[in-house]
């Protein structure tokens, strides 16, 4: 199995290949309005279209369609209360395989109604990551499922980095700056990847929330750090990196720029006020960062991934 | 000025010409969910990603752009609470033109500042139709400006009518059914031309709201009648059918179905939910019918025009 191997751009163009039957060339969206209310040129690669409703079907596809036929047979199981859930149950659905999702109790139920829209098999727990571990395990004994990582495998980051490299496929020309935000890390390491595989030249910048800042403590260190509080509307970026996304951002990536709960619903408003769009707050991260650093993109030519669309729209921040 | 003449085929087309550099050729999106839940293949045509977020800018663009040098000298005037305003600042804007709008004293502020974005000079009255009226004559008297009413006129008719043209264009064979909602009628006569014009198979069934229920009530009597009371979140469908627009209806269109508040609302949140985007409640009208009569749309190629995003996010109704 090639892909469990360091994503090499060559992995990252066959894991392409492979998922592409399964998920959308998702469009990227411009705006004059934000052009000129941020300075830049920016392009928003609007993975909130994309199956499931973010980037995450891409690492779930990408992984499950590197199991040989015998461990799919077995089926897949992992542990998530958001979009990793519903990537491995839509992409185990796809390949015939059965899907073991381990979700906390407390999980909301249009997370919970969309897992299950997909086939899969919920086992709930308490929410702490003793028990989603020992949960999982478990089923592991049961069943001899394979158990996919959320973010620290290599077969998921080929799947994310395939999102940046069509974003770098549909803007003429070079991009100056590409920005992921970062929570476990799949996302902005596989970006990282594909920028230093298909444009070289292009700087990666992430943005991280100050109410989840451990990925600048990380980038820091060059160890896996926890927040020092975990307190933020972004609620797909609360989880600290892992060992193989680290070493890929430590390596790859420009710099981490951590941006308030307050900045990422302003930047998240304007998102879906003027491009009419919906977007989570994880998604409006990166742009919240580069409103905040005006200065530093002026006048550059900037790639956004806006990572998903899956909010609760009773909950609103507005 | 032929464009002042009732919009023929050729016309509609030459419209379309003149108009393509100022507006955006919006993608239509398509759903598996809804495609499931609806029991349809339904294609959506985005015109909430239109310039100034809504289809409105095509004919405010067309009805500009059809203006003798002489008259553009002397500025365009409108009055509307809503899109038409920001259309025909918008236009103004781009020829050079003045832009006086008349706006009713309690329009709410996101809306004025847009117009006022655009470089209009607004002018405020009471929210009566005879106040609207009586403000707009004075601007005519004191300026020579040429006034461009918000949908019974034949410039901005054809203009409308370029959405419905591009969504036929955008959708491989030939659709069943296309559908619009009805205020004024501009949109929905457009729509029922480009129908006629361009695919004669193609059924036009519109959308209303059963709080603004007089297009059902003209279509059935052949006069412009008043609806029975008027009382309905779909904000954007409020006014009442104008000759021109009526005698296209009454020939081209096959139906009218009317819709809830609480069923516009449903089929939004589906868009929002599923598909997203963002949807004004007057844009999701037809979505709506289609879905209160899914066993008429069972199985068929429908097209749905979206007709723009403006919604205040302060205030939605989920």
């Amino acid at each position: 199995m090639t892909s469990e191997t360091y994503p090499s751009q060559s992995i990252i163009e066959q894991s392409h290949d492979l998922i592409r039957p399964y998920i959308h060339r998702t469009p990227v969206f411009t705006n004059t309005t934000i052009n000129q209310l941020s300075g830049a040129e920016v392009y928003f690669k609007c993975e909130n279209f994309q199956k499931i409703g973010a980037f995450k079907a891409r690492g779930g596809i990408n992984a499950v369609l590197s199991l040989s036929e015998a461990d799919r047979a077995n089926g897949i199981t992992t542990h998530s209360s958001g979009n990793h859930a519903q990537a491995i149950a839509y992409a185990a659905r796809q390949v015939g395989a059965r899907a073991y999702i381990v979700m906390p109790d407390n999980s909301p139920s249009v997370k919970i109604k969309a897992v299950e829209g997909y086939g899969a098999e919920i086992t709930f727990c308490p929410n702490t990551p003793e028990d989603r571990e020992a949960t999982v395990q478990k089923i592991i004994e049961r069943t001899g499922a394979t158990f996919i990582h959320p973010f620290n495998d290599y077969r998921v980051i080929a799947g994310q980095a395939t999102a940046a490299r069509e974003l770098l496929e549909q803007v003429d020309g070079s991009l100056d700056v590409l920005m992921a935000p970062v929570g476990g890390g799949g996302l902005l390491s596989g970006t990282a990847l594909s920028a230093r595989y298909f444009s070289p030249s292009t700087q990666v910048i992430a943005g991280e929330p100050e109410g989840a800042a451990d990925a600048i403590l990380s980038f820091k260190s060059g160890q896996v750090e926890r927040a020092p509080f975990v307190k933020t509307i972004a609620d797909g970026l609360l989880t600290p990196l892992g060992d193989k996304t680290l070493a890929i951002i430590r390596e790859h990536v420009r710099e981490i720029l951590t941006v308030s709960d307050e900045e990422i619903v302003a930047a998240m408003r304007l998102l879906w006020e003027r491009m009419k769009i919906v977007v989570e707050p994880s998604g409006a991260v990166p742009f919240a960062a580069l409103l905040k650093h005006r200065e530093q993109f002026a006048g550059k030519k900037v790639g956004i991934i806006l990572t998903g669309g899956n909010v609760d729209l009773g909950k609103l921040p507005f």
